[in-house]
């Protein structure tokens, strides 16, 4: 094996301001080359007794896993949006993104947003009807829909209102997940919606579904019929391998790839096909974004490109000057993440960060870079870019044509200050 | 759209004995075509009405999100394996493979192997070791550990005892899971020992590692040096995005991609540089084939080309003549699966099945295949081919070489018949 590489990397391993390393400095061939440890002091020589833990025979099996408890603090922080006494269970739970790695979110731990709390439905009991201009109506139980041909595929859903807490006009010192962690990645398996639709036999002047939750909010959304199947819609029952969780839309709920959360009905309880969009409460109350010139975006149906640093990020804090791996998650609603740069400068230059392969399109991708701290002040940035060319926004430029105070679709840069002390802060630059 | 299509499908459809039909008939241009629901009569024409679930408020936000109460028999089926009084938590839990769909096992569903119950280890306490021939010894605290840089990679871990009721003279009426669940797949994170054992500095004489646990059993298996790295053995921290679960090896386990599951040592310990295979007791007493000859093969570490139907098999039973998917799930420690092959009338006759696209080497793939099922009793088989053009064997070709009872390593094409009443039996065929 060769020998160690030198810290500080040489000039030309450099690849941006404020200390980042070219991302395949650390690589050799597809391993890498160690100086962390040495360099953050993290190994030490030392005696390792025999821990009490490995005297004893342990617990053993169990039916259904749980966590380790010494990692309870691993939750999902919950944020009620009302508080009126009537909507109390209208809310929202963050997925804590930064106290996660890798790009699949646990079932327990994906985000929640639900209008009038989780039902909690009887699969025996429960119908899912496809209706209106169709040839033929059906109903169908949750046993019956078990039996047709699935198909597998994994993508985020994000809610639309994600990163609401960068609208205020002050950064909030907030977390990365509680800020940016509406969004979850998954596994869905479930029926194609182009085959139901098939079954139904579609008039032609239907263009339009309106889709229907079981939820007493009965949360339902209008989507154009055409982009949906070319979209790959799901009727998906199950989520990372097992069937859906109830605060997932438990028995089923429709995925449609890439498109923002709330058009992907839980509790799914009908489609009905019809000619045009039917202006439900939930896509005309909200949903929608003001613009400048007082005219409101109603459809904005896909996510925008974008990512986060979770590490550094807030209480994610470097303890000193060293080399760390700057990490974190990008993804559009688009297609494949193509390319994340990041910058230690705020902004003034950046570097290619290694995007680990594997995640397909509208899907969480995971990057890494390289970072040399030298304990100086520091504004960590990320910037995604997709196979459709589409770069993540500045802050600036999201928010020019739009109304004070619009809060979906939010995709703009994220920055990071980094204080002497290792403290991490939100700020707008 | 296209009108549906008439069953029976036409001649040219039909790819294999026993109803099985082109994997393509489904698919056009990537969409279905519907006639599951028509034919087996899923959906029918009904009112539905408001359910009591949409009439009144639901739960509200969670920490930690749980299955719904619904779902409470998906569950890992637990087998003692020693009753002695001693160790009695030495066992095996099953992943319940035939009650999952898609290819991720949830970590709370994985399954379980341990030699002595499951160590509750307090990551603040834990230590890891490298030593032996090394230029420095190295001792990691978990928190250490988790400032180095990290690789995310997805690939299944399985026992080298799964499958081992099919090694009993009489084909076992278990699940899917219950014989061919001590797999499970999952996406690792963590760092690379090839860094780890950089920083080190390995002595060139060092040509195994000796890789201990924590546990009480200290499970212990001798690895090679350059195979292992070679192999992208990661030193795994999460499971699934989340840390590992504690029957999975909190704070920490080695995963070696497509290696026997055994050498994955869970609450990784030490690894020490040695010059030669230890021989410890969990390769000697155990995880070793005899053969007829009378010699043993002591270090088979790859897991063979596999695979297995979960639907239907034992419990998921079709319910009268109709079209069916069958399902299932194939793998291989040699790469990625590039084949799989059913059959419908016991190995007679094969037909292709489509593979879910996006499952990478050493990691599981879903394959499915329509089968228009004329009611009469059926065999149902599946045959895996990976990349290296490794052939999933015959029961009769797997057991040649070795003695009586062997268990480990068993990778036969499994078969289950199906009677004229749908129920589904293990058959050695």
């Amino acid at each position: 094996m060769a020998s160690s590489k030198s810290l500080p990397p040489s000039q030309e391993s450099i690849e941006a301001g404020g200390g980042l390393i070219n991302r395949r400095w650390l690589m050799k061939s597809g391993l890498a080359i160690g100086t962390f440890g040495l360099t953050a002091g993290a190994a030490r020589a030392e005696q390792i007794g025999v821990p009490e833990w490995s005297s004893t025979p342990g617990k053993g099996m169990s039916g259904y896993g749980q966590p380790s408890p010494f990692e309870s603090d691993v939750s999902r922080p919950a944020l009620k949006l009302f508080t009126d006494g009537i909507a109390d269970e209208s809310g929202v739970s963050f997925t804590p993104l930064e106290k996660l790695a890798g790009t699949m979110t646990p079932n327990g731990l994906f985000f929640e947003r639900h209008h009038s709390g989780i039902p909690e439905i009887d699969p025996a009991k429960h119908k899912f009807a496809i209706h209106g201009l169709v040839k033929r109506r059906l109903v169908f139980s949750v046993e019956n829909l078990l039996r047709y041909p699935m198909v597998t595929r994994t993508c985020f859903i994000e809610c639309a209102g994600n990163s609401l807490f960068n609208s205020l006009a002050e950064p909030q010192q907030r977390s990365a997940g509680e800020i940016h962690g509406l969004i979850g990645n998954a596994e869905w398996t479930g029926v194609p919606l182009a085959l139901l639709l098939e079954e139904a036999g579609v008039d032609v002047e239907a263009k339009w579904l309106h889709v229907e939750g079981a939820d007493a909010a009965k949360m339902s959304r209008s989507v154009p019929l055409k982009q949906a199947l070319a979209g790959d819609a799901i009727i998906a029952l199950y989520q990372n391998g097992e069937r859906l969780r109830p605060e997932q839309g438990y028995p089923m709920r429709l995925v449609l790839p890439g498109w923002q959360g709330n058009m992907c009905v839980k509790w799914l309880r009908r489609i009905k096909l019809v000619t045009k969009p039917l202006h439900t409460k939930d896509e005309t109350s909200k949903y929608t974004l003001l613009q400048k010139d007082g005219k409101a975006r109603q459809f904005t149906f896909e996510m925008g490109v974008k990512s986060v640093i979770t590490a550094p990020s807030p209480g994610v804090t470097p303890s000193g000057k060293g080399l760390y791996q700057v990490s974190g998650l990008a993804w559009s609603g688009g297609g494949r993440i193509t390319r994340v740069e990041i910058s230690a400068d705020g902004g003034t230059s950046w570097a290619d960060a290694h995007i680990n392969p594997g995640s397909g399109p509208q899907a969480l991708a995971r990057f890494r870079l390289p970072w040399l701290w030298d304990g100086s002040p520091r504004t960590l940035m990320s910037r995604a870019t997709d196979e459709t060319g589409s770069v993540q926004p500045t802050r600036e430029a999201w928010y020019r044509p739009f109304a004070a105070g619009q809060l979906f679709h939010q995709n703009a840069i994220q920055a990071w200050a980094v204080a002497a002390n290792g403290e991490v802060r939100n700020v707008y630059a």
